[in-house]
């Protein structure tokens, strides 16, 4: 244990040291604070008497949470098939400890952050238009059924957006700064946004309204989520730089291929699973029969950008490709995802297969051209396809849920719909160039050559995934 | 893209090329009609207005596809490890495609061709007994809360349907002759069947019942599902033929052994996992407490089906197949889907064991006598279980529910049953016998024996499950 | 067949037929009973009547003991993950049989042992403060939906239990011994102490209460499941014997590497989804919105203890084991599971940390002080941390659900959960060592030394788990 204490310890336990040192002052602070007062019902009783029916709205919230979270574990297969097995544990180790230390970043400030000043529940009512402050800890008033609830369902989507950064910057990028990239991302960078968006923010709530004549609208984050998780992973995979071997010195690409094929599809597969809980559980109502439509057009689209995908493969190759075909139905789900309840069927399949086209387009943009090394394409599956669901809403939103869009003759949410992708997009890619160069500058963000040629298992973790002894 | 616009493109070209032209030419008419009529609810409030208890059947039904979709990895993960690494990116892509073009599919014709007619929810209301022909593409009348939500819970069952075969024609079957089989089989030959039993027409409607005095049942598809998609596997793997070095010159049998056995019972309990949504999913009703004898019922029957099928390989060999545990337990669950809301724990337990058993001889019986090759025993654990499921209706209904067999002092019910089976058998194998020969015969329905010998994975996809330098 | 009945069997054999003679009289004299008394709802139709609101209480307690079904793949993984391939297909298949078995138990015996006298469900009318004696086989009285919904949900947990033990004796523990041995520990050793505490026996019940003024309590298992089950693990563990070369021959400690990291990580994921429906279905009610609380606090301390034993690891060691941060989040969540509905989120924090830490110093312990090897950690993540959980319920509960610890002001309730964890691990030992004594004794325990050499796989199964012709 001496590293904690000792004066001379590494920077990056210098670093951890001090954010543990704020967590458990403020914890501390907290915790003398922690009384229950009136209005908060951590019982549930009050709850339940003040509307009877609200316990399938808590049953339906917290099951697709725990669908969502369940996607962590596809997103660790999908991850772990399309690298090297030479740096496989270092990618699952990372896996875990977004969501872990994201989830406890995201109870300590992050939610408070993004919902304060919403109101949506006791305990979130101070914030203003550009950032909330209150709900810290989930204590005082915010230690609520309600308020735990919606904590627990967006906790879970704080920890995807984390997430989708671990597949770009993979199979170069040291463990401790991961660590504390994920930390900052859950705290500020994705919870401002999403306060923009859906805290009562200026995005989503009235100031954009009154500027343009209608607020952006992202019902359960192509935006929020996968726009800002997509641009962090560019950021990353920027910053960090490729992997050795990656580009040749006249510029030409190369493919590192990843190591299990059956890992990328079965991640796949939690992943459009978990989805249904992601898309439909954004009700945050169980009492809502539209749910069914979200749930058809999550599948249609997601449906769609796979066949999509695996056509445009055909066509141009001859082969059907199965991770671009994995890679598509990831892109039609993250494009479904803003306008999933406001479209009809017809149109999710449009949204989807339109999905798969930019991501393929992206891909090959980003790897070509920009030569960016994203080993697992996530900032083109989650980042484009995430901006082209942002402006789907304008396009197909019908007018049967509340919001309307060209199909339905209105034209201004488009321009809505536009600014919140413009301000996405320049929000993640700047916060994210900035943290992952401050990272760069502190900790370090890249391992060594020699590890990275040897692969990060052994010198990071002092594993292997697969000991040729136990095999 | 040369390929799509091109006069000499190849046959499969063509053949996607006017099915494309088919369903574009089709949406567009649609499209052109997308208007939203009174009676459809494509907001959900009238739904819950009329009944403010629906929500939880809503939950209740989606929750439950999303189980069964979730199935779609334990197809994936139970296939993969029962083939050669060689040929399982091919496998995998079948198993992404499937679903995602039987859905879509099951989404333009196959539901309206299911439930047209039965009038089950808006926009189903043209039918006769024979097929329906309302509710294409979800629109008009179809843009309805209710008639998304079935849809979605009866696409996902059409889905495990094409899958089923998937395992059985593996490892020497072409991927774009399997995805118009499975476009045929999700849009015609699965939703004809299902309208007899399910969408009001002869089977399960008034026509058999005013024939015999019976009408034939099946809860969650041992027949609709299972039998039809375990057929179908057999007329695929018979057209398609055996794999090289499956049968030896003098018609001896010779075992190939799958790759991975972690896939094979992880896959299991996948499919074990999501069944508990197929069978108790299939009330369609959250407010109705069997659904607890359903699921009791569905445990019971695949924990016999392994402990038996483990039992009998330890009584003939002195050891327990893993690979025979699973498809034991399989093969219980398969025979317990029809009857599960209908029958008592006891009978659950007997109908388990039961299964396991005509699995067991069922795959010996194809193997070794009718000398057809079917590398997972698809044919068997569905094709022949679901028979005994139909068949198990008939003897073990107990009444409490609404159906009586012989336990409950009712003869008719089994020779109903008997009826529903035998037109099962015969319709998956002719449909699928004129099937596969009619894709054999256009596009082709095997691999090159070079192909073959090499494994399909590079030659199809480009792509290997394992590639060396990534391991 | 010959085996089964031939006099000159084998002991396994013999001790199979004995059972399987017990379970069929069994099963006969109660089928010759089984009629529907006018009490037992089997319809559920006078349970929805009685109560309309009851139907969420079965969508949410059967999804949840579907999640925690799900479990057993989460243990399949991870198991497998952490021992040599060489014995993975043995591992696999006693996992699926200990379920099976152990379910099929549980609903002959063991449910009627545990809950029998509690009174809770129609037909669970008989017992007394020691042990349960109504509701065998679900029959007569206990053929009603209510009680089916139950069992479900307890039988869940039982097999959860028995499949702690499965990696404490993998790699050197013949199958057939592992099957006898969950057979019993499902019907007796699990159903009797789970009677004591939560079937109205004397541990929960009104007995402890009046003796020293609290009763015990266990809300979802950290004493009744996890401890149980990881003092059985040690049981056995120390019953069969470490692994060849484990231990050297002056007693040096050494590592036997598992075979595959994925699956470790991804076993965790799962384990960690289906952890969800375990505690927060323990509520055993859908209209009861703490389950926000119980689920946010599940995570908490879940995410807490991988972010601690990760810390550990690295200022120890400078690198983040991974195998060490999945096992830290499942202590945190074994711990949590006792306390998850009575306390606030930071003292989930707080448990999880300490769960974490506990779970270290106890695999060290066991590992390097008692020699005792136990190939996963079973014994401490599970009986190690499950104490500390049992006993964090008298520390934290805060009284606003009913249960208050220190931090409510209140002593006794730590005495009477100190009393709790004292007798589950006595319990838990005496019956483990008796009970896995009495097995080598007669049937015999372990692998011979050749076999554990060369892998149980091809000698117990016939089976490779990768089979070197089709990789």
């Amino acid at each position: 244990m001496s590293l904690l204490w000792t004066r001379d310890a590494p920077r990056w336990a210098l670093t951890i040291r001090a954010a543990t040192a704020v967590l458990l002052a403020l914890t501390a602070i907290m915790l003398i604070r922690n009384m229950v007062f009136a209005q908060a019902d951590p019982s549930g009783e009050a709850t339940l008497e003040a509307d009877p029916t609200v316990g399938l709205t808590f049953v339906w919230t917290l099951l697709s949470g725990a669908l969502v979270f369940f996607m962590q574990a596809g997103f660790a297969f999908l991850g772990a098939g399309l690298i090297r097995a030479k740096n496989t544990v270092n990618y699952l180790t990372k896996n875990m400890l977004d969501f872990a230390a994201g989830g406890l970043s995201f109870w300590a400030f992050g939610y408070a952050f993004m919902f304060g000043g919403s109101g949506a529940f006791p305990g979130l009512d101070q914030g203003n238009a550009f950032i909330g402050y209150s709900g810290f800890f989930l204590v005082n008033q915010a230690y609520d059924v309600s308020t735990a609830m919606f904590w627990f369902f967006q906790m879970v989507f704080a920890a995807t957006t984390a997430t989708i950064v671990a597949g770009a910057v993979a199979e170069r990028t040291k463990v401790t700064a991961y660590l504390a990239y994920s930390f900052l991302v859950t705290a500020l960078v994705y919870p401002i946004y999403g306060h923009w968006m859906w805290g009562g923010g200026w995005l989503g709530g009235e100031q954009l309204e009154s500027w343009i004549g209608a607020a952006a609208v992202d019902f359960a984050g192509s935006g929020v989520v996968h726009t800002i998780g997509g641009m962090l992973a560019l950021a990353g995979a920027y910053t960090v730089g490729a992997r050795m071997g990656k580009y040749g010195p006249n510029g030409e690409v190369r493919v590192l291929k990843g190591h299990n094929m059956v890992y990328v599809v079965i991640g796949t597969f939690i992943l459009f699973f978990g989805w249904f809980g992601f898309n439909a559980g954004s009700t945050v109502n169980g009492n809502d029969p539209r749910i069914a439509v979200i749930i058809a057009n999550t599948f249609l689209a997601g449906a769609t950008g796979a066949v999509t995908a695996a056509y445009i493969r055909l066509v141009q190759r001859g082969k059907i490709s199965a991770a671009d075909t994995a890679n598509g139905s990831l892109a039609g789900l993250v494009a479904v995802t803003a306008p999933c309840a406001f479209i009809a069927p017809w149109a999710a399949v449009v949204v989807g297969a339109v999905g798969a086209i930019v991501m393929l387009a992206g891909v090959w943009f980003i790897d070509t051209k920009l030569k960016i090394d994203d080993p697992i394409g996530a900032s083109s599956v989650h980042g484009v396809a995430g901006v082209w669901g942002l402006l789907a809403v304008g396009i197909f939103a019908d007018g049967t849920y509340g919001v309307s869009g060209f199909v339905a003759g209105n034209g201004v949410q488009f321009v809505a719909q536009l600014i919140a992708a413009v301000v996405a997009v320049l929000w993640a890619l700047g916060t994210g160039l900035l943290l992952f160069h401050a990272l760069k500058a502190t900790m370090g963000l890249r391992a060594s050559p020699e590890e990275e040629m040897s692969g990060l298992d052994m010198p990071e973790h002092g594993e292997e995934t697969y000991p040729v002894e136990a095999s």
